[in-house]
């Protein structure tokens, strides 16, 4: 027995579940018919005979054919018009529709069931002959490409001759005559290059068309669309066919478009705009100005659409439950829905939308937080270039510390600092920044390096402090000594504004228009929603009070990685730091380092304080001692005249500490080894740190954490050391403070023993910046000359200092916590990365079982958001 | 039922297999009883009486002490003295001995069974006084130190004061009344210290030492010696109680050491050196010259106990089927064997020997295999310092290239090069050396450079021509402007002589004697043992047609790694290269690598030739163009003139190309991948040269590497690029070569991803010095501040980039080979480090299922002997 399939569906018969057989637009319309809007009549061919036409040798599978044609009847009944019929034509449109949105498929042809007679019959009717012929012209044009696969250019060709020979520039200035003109002109074009005529059968238009959407399913960009995104190959694409409508019908006729709420600010009422007798593309291309939307509600001739309009804007975001984005038609005054889909929104109106759709009853904090992108919430953390801005950066760099600033410009960190002290605003910028320019960035409101990576001096001190920062903008040629930049001919000079935008990495000329942040009390609401759902703990990446402070105001549960030596950089600690490491004996660097102890204790009082009652992970020293010593001849007489040594001294020891892979070299515990008194005495400041503020009744939980371990011996080691200093204060004291020690997982190997490591750490944090270093065998600073160009070709498919790499890093990740626990089941887990604030790597770090992700503290809303987003992914078994 | 257990075996009821109840000592001293050679009575206290004694409470099993008198009784009739006999008394020794040699535990206590009354029997007996109070005040200091836990310096410090008072300087040169004054001091040490006096009963003194050995089980430095080795700690150790003899009992006494062969040559025969009238600790302190074993022959009270020698010598030899290292004394013309053990041999006699028992029929050629270790194959494999020279090194580096040399320091390419023409030896000083060095390190005879690590240019250079070299030797102050260096106060100036060992790092003043390499007959007669052993591969990393030719003779069946970068920096070859990298356009560089390919071609075609029949693996370019470029002012200046471009242009190219992390920077495919024009002359130099072999009639094995792959998306690109000009090349000449396609896998992310290359990939090739720097986060070269430290604290079992680290490295290639193999079953599989040369390393890749080894030239007789090794480990179930 054989069940006949069903080949077509019409719209009303179709609903949104149904995307795997109609695709995701055919859907959609059924959708829209089924609940009743006003949908311009259609029908929607099956993935499924698209299938069984490129499975059956490319010949429409029994049955379809006819039921083609019994939707076109439908379609006639219903708009009361025939197809073919050459006095008042029905036209309709064919168009690919996938169950996943491919751009690389065919889209749309337009106008078809117009011929040489039907074309005069659509002038009759209209009582334009221009709009007659041009809807004809681009029905050939449009099936000449698609379905005949003729050279496009050879149809422009020909409209850029009719242009010069008319003087005019735009299409739509072309005279009737021309139209007409063109239309054969365009006919000849087919002959010769298809060796067929142009169709004047109108069934023959359509069956050709459909013949063309099936065929693109296979067409070589669609082939690669899929292999990129795992598209499987044999889903096929629906067709679907729909009656034209018009809104250059006369001055009852319109075309417009709205949002159900204004995108921008979130607020509820209709938003948009229109166009009277026009086309919709007539508002794309912007010759016309469109009037607001409420504007329609003074004209007699547009009211009752309007009303009809207000009407399906609140049943549709009824029936969505959330705001949508509309494409209408008026015709004659009957409003026409052509498309309704979910609207995109700014990041202030994404929060007030979800937040008002809850107390509206519409939906349920859940989903609220599931409507917020991550990328929504930062943006509203940082000041945006204003959005009205339409220009032309001066250059791009790397986007190294988001957030937009504008300031004069000053080459001198002693320079920012007066500047800003007399109330100018600066941006600095720098070849590249060193430790002598903290406080020139701290006065600055953002700043600009013409060197360095995504991990430089320059953007690692910004990110810390929360300046925009744009680094390695390759085009600047900064001149110190004329005190000026250049970007090819342009020259900015000292003093000249320009502005900085730190999330994009464009660099501006002038004070362009900044948006300030808006933390609005939505924003809390929402977190707090997602706070409840979340498993996964959020901690923030801080490194001073002030950090910590500002990091529990938004939400952290504590320090995931407090970098230490990032306090030894200011004032008096980078010259006590450089007495260390200029230390000739050990007795000498004991005397330096105990002149950094108190300063360190002081610090770390003032973290717990901030953090008091949550966990604070401290790391010991990471970086590579040289880091800290002067650089230039200029800074070296300096250092060397303050520390009262020779320079020559400093010199040796620059050369001597000199590396050829740093990253790679005499750092992280590897310091600590080598001379343990630096982590005693970190040791010391901690604990004593830890016993006051414990004195004073504040709750402290320090977590001790080393860098860069490759082997449990090394780690070993570095704890005997650490036990041994807090028994002793401990002893000293006469009370106890509960601490734990643990290691970053940023080597490979150390994933790799996990295991073992285990054995002697109490936590893991996977230091996925170095991890991705390693793992991949790529320095971020030296990736700017073949990282873009990697991932403009697809060669990676994300940026893995931005996107934690799941094959790579991600199966060392889950090598680590498997051996860990296997070892250690109480073993807790975290990421202290870049990457905890990237939502994409926090839903990774969520499904991979970790027990909390740390990111820079203007992040920390974003992965409270997306913990939240990952956790409901996990229930719903999308993970 | 109780079963009693023996816990006293007499040396005559024992065997070499009895280790583990018996000890290693104790079951040699069995065996050689067992087989009737004259050793002085014993008997061995099992390692079960080791641990009933600790496990009990610290008291003897019941039976033992019972046991101990009925073996002392043994030993008493043997003898025919009775142990604290006032008149002759017997003494005994006590040693200690578990089954694995364990240099923490306590040793040996000579003498027991002397007090007041029986020393003055010895002294009767042997007619001399001193030597019975020497024994007696020996005998209380040890018991003193071992037994009793006295301060060893307190006994010291009375000789000492003896000797003051004396005004003598030897021990030996300490008369009797002064000994017996001693006796009567060490003996109120031990009242004082111990609270006990010196027990006068003998069988007390024993019972003891006995308790005294069981206890050294568990002391500090045993214990962290069995962690250290893996050692079990519940095996216990065996005590072996021996009578004592003495060859310092007149002129028919001596004492002596022989091998059974020559340990330098290996020629047969017995090779030694006795003392008449002496104890084997006076053959130690070497006061007195030894005369050469064959004098005994001609000392008629000797000659009786030299012919006994002999045989002994030739029976032990035929027992164990090894050369044997024999202690032995003679008491009044009568032989004791003290000791035989394997004897210690250089390299040649190791060969020698191993094929000389085979042709004895002694062994069989896999015993044969077995015998040799290869680092003693390596030995022979390049010059050493003469064995006899006894000197000081002036300072020490890196052993970065073995062998070695002595010339005349020169400072300058150019200079070493001149002087090298006009026949004057010459050593190459540097800071570093750098590309433009080239000719004058192959004019020198080493290279020396005061920086640098084992990757630096210098060692990798010297490695690829076979000059020893040692670089980043700290202690060098090297000082152009004056043309010498200094370390500490010496002053080396050129023309100097100094000679420079790159097998240990040594540099030492002056012309030192060298030994040449021997390959002679005999290692090729073993090695072609090994080769019909082994299942691994050996091919040979070569760069030039000179290192091909050299690795086939040394037995490389192929080459797994071609540098082809190395062809690029001689002569006009590195002007091309610096044009092609300071080139504006993609045509420019076309231009450059154009004339490049013709370069490339004929080292191909002479590579190919020299591989007739085998294949070669060619890596494309990996190297940071940057190293193609000059560094000094001076070069770039010279260099510009050469080119005939600006000097800015090249510093801007500097500049421009100066990376924070060269290791981890644009390098290996990224290259390739920015500019496919280098890849595509490679690969046409490659086919070209292929087909131009091929139509000599010379079959060609191409297969083509590409480096530093993290993705499968890299290599599929390059792949690409390769195929392609097949294509074109093999149409163009009508003649199709196989070649395959493979990648080093050299990067975490590519052994984690293995799977998804090896869609592309015909072969891996493990690149096992990047992986190990990237797996531990760890540049080869900035290692030298904290690596040697490492090793030397045990933090590290040993150097990673010397001996695969089988943990983290290792555990990467079997996910490598498992992903590998699970897309491509037949995947080959080899490894291309510096790794492919050490034997451990070699057991390593046997084991793991690799299919061949790459080793530099002269490595691969390493590689050859180690792999038999792993085969036959293997077989026997050791890997």
């Amino acid at each position: 027995m054989v069940i006949a399939t069903q080949w077509v569906y019409r719209f009303r018969d179709g609903n949104a579940q149904m995307r795997d057989l109609l695709g995701g637009k055919g859907a959609n319309l059924a959708e829209m018919t089924r609940i009743g809007l006003p949908v311009p009549p259609g029908f929607t061919i099956t993935t499924q005979a698209c299938v069984a036409f490129l499975e059956g040798g490319r010949q429409f599978p029994e049955g379809l054919w006819d039921e083609v044609l019994e939707g076109l009847r439908d379609i006639e009944q219903q708009m009361g018009r025939r197809f073919g019929d050459a006095r008042d034509p029905l036209l309709v449109s064919v168009r690919s529709g996938a169950k996943f949105s491919m751009p690389g498929m065919m889209d749309t042809i337009l106008n078809l069931g117009l011929n040489d007679q039907t074309v005069e019959g659509l002038a009759a009717r209209t009582g334009d002959q221009r709009f007659a012929f041009d809807c004809y012209r681009r029905l050939i044009q449009m099936f000449g490409k698609v379905v005949l696969d003729i050279d496009a250019e050879l149809f422009e060709d020909v409209i850029d001759e009719h242009k010069r020979e008319l003087g005019i520039q735009h299409d739509h200035e072309i005279p009737a005559e021309h139209l007409q003109r063109m239309v054969e002109e365009f006919k000849a074009i087919v002959e010769r290059k298809a060796g067929r005529s142009f169709p004047q059968d109108c069934h023959e238009q359509l069956r050709l068309a459909i013949i063309a959407v099936f065929d693109s399913w296979n067409n070589r960009r669609a082939i690669d669309y899929r292999n990129a995104h795992g598209i499987p190959h044999n889903l096929g694409t629906a067709v679907n066919v729909q009656a034209m409508v018009f809104g250059n019908m006369g001055p009852d006729s319109a075309t417009g478009v709205a949002f159900t709420r204004n995108p921008s600010t979130g607020e509820k009422g209709i938003f948009g705009e229109y166009l009277i007798n026009a086309q919709g593309e007539d508002v794309v291309a912007g010759i016309r100005t469109p009037q607001p939307i409420h504007a329609m509600r003074d004209d007699p001739l547009l009211r009752p659409a309007y009303e009809q309009l207000l009407e399906v804007a609140e049943r549709l975001e009824r029936h969505y439950r959330d705001m949508q984005d509309l494409e209408f038609t008026v015709e004659h005054g009957k409003l026409y829905m052509l498309q309704a889909r979910t609207g995109k929104r700014t990041g202030r109106a994404a929060v007030k939308i979800a937040v008002d759709m809850v107390r509206e009853g519409l939906i349920e904090p859940r989903e609220a937080v599931q409507r917020v992108s991550p990328d929504q919430v930062e943006q509203l953390l940082h000041p945006m270039i204003d959005l009205n801005w339409k220009g032309e950066p001066l250059a791009r760099g790397l986007p190294a510390s988001p957030g937009a600033a504008y300031g004069k410009v000053v080459f001198d960190a002693d320079e920012a600092k007066a500047w800003a002290e007399r109330g100018e605003p600066v941006i600095l910028v720098r070849l590249e920044t060193s430790p002598d320019d903290f406080h020139g960035m701290l006065a600055a409101q953002a700043v600009l390096t013409a060197r360095g990576g995504m991990t430089s001096h320059a953007a690692v001190v910004a990110r810390g402090i929360g300046k925009p920062a744009v680094v390695g903008c390759s085009a600047l040629e900064v001149d110190y000594e004329r005190q000026e930049f250049r970007v090819d001919s342009t020259v900015v000079r000292k003093g000249d504004f320009i502005t900085v935008d730190g999330s994009t990495g464009a660099v501006m000329l002038g004070q362009i228009p900044t948006v300030a942040p808006a933390v609005g009390g939505d924003l809390s609401v929402l977190l707090s929603w997602a706070d409840e759902i979340r498993r996964l703990g959020v901690r923030a990446n801080a490194d001073t009070p002030e950090d910590a402070a500002k990091a529990r105001e938004l939400g952290a549960e504590g320090i995931g990685l407090c970098r230490t030596e990032h306090m030894f950089f200011q004032g008096d600690r980078i010259t006590a730091m450089r007495e260390m490491i200029l230390a000739q004996t050990v007795e000498e660097r004991r005397a330096a380092l105990a002149k950094l102890e108190p300063m360190q204790r002081e610090d770390f009082i003032g973290i717990f304080k901030a953090m008091a009652g949550f966990p604070v992970t401290i790391r010991t020293l990471d970086p590579p001692l040289h880091e800290f010593l002067p650089r230039s001849e200029e800074e070296i007489e300096a250092v060397a005249r303050d520390l009262g040594v020779s320079p020559d001294l400093i010199r040796a020891k620059v050369e001597a500490l000199h590396e050829a892979n740093p990253m790679l070299g005499h750092r992280g515990c590897r310091l600590g080894i080598t001379a343990p008194e630096i982590t005693e005495m970190q040791a010391r400041a901690i604990f004593s740190a830890a016993l006051h503020c414990a004195a004073e009744g504040i709750e402290v939980h320090p977590e001790i954490m080393i860098p860069l371990v490759a082997d449990v011996q090394e780690l070993r080691r570095q704890r005997e050391v650490i036990d041994r200093v807090a028994r002793e204060l401990f002893a000293e004291a006469g009370r106890e403070i509960p601490y734990s020690v643990g290691t970053m997982i940023e080597l490979p190997r150390a994933a790799l023993t996990a295991d073992e490591i285990a054995q002697e750490a109490e936590f893991f944090s996977f230091g996925t910046n170095d991890l991705t270093q390693t793992t991949f065998g790529l320095s971020r600073d030296d990736s700017g000359r073949f990282l873009p160009f990697y991932i403009e070709q697809g060669i990676f498919p994300a940026d893995p200092f931005q996107t934690l790499d799941r094959k790579g890093v991600g199966r060392l990740i889950e090598i680590a916590r498997d051996g860990g626990r296997s070892t250690r089941p109480d073993l807790k887990l975290g990421i202290c990365g870049e990457h905890g604030g990237d939502p994409k790597s926090v839903w990774f770090c969520h499904g991979a079982g970790l027990d909390y992700v740390s990111a820079s503290p203007y992040r920390v809303p974003v992965a409270r958001l997306a913990a939240a987003q990952a956790a409901l992914g996990e229930r719903e078994g999308d993970v």
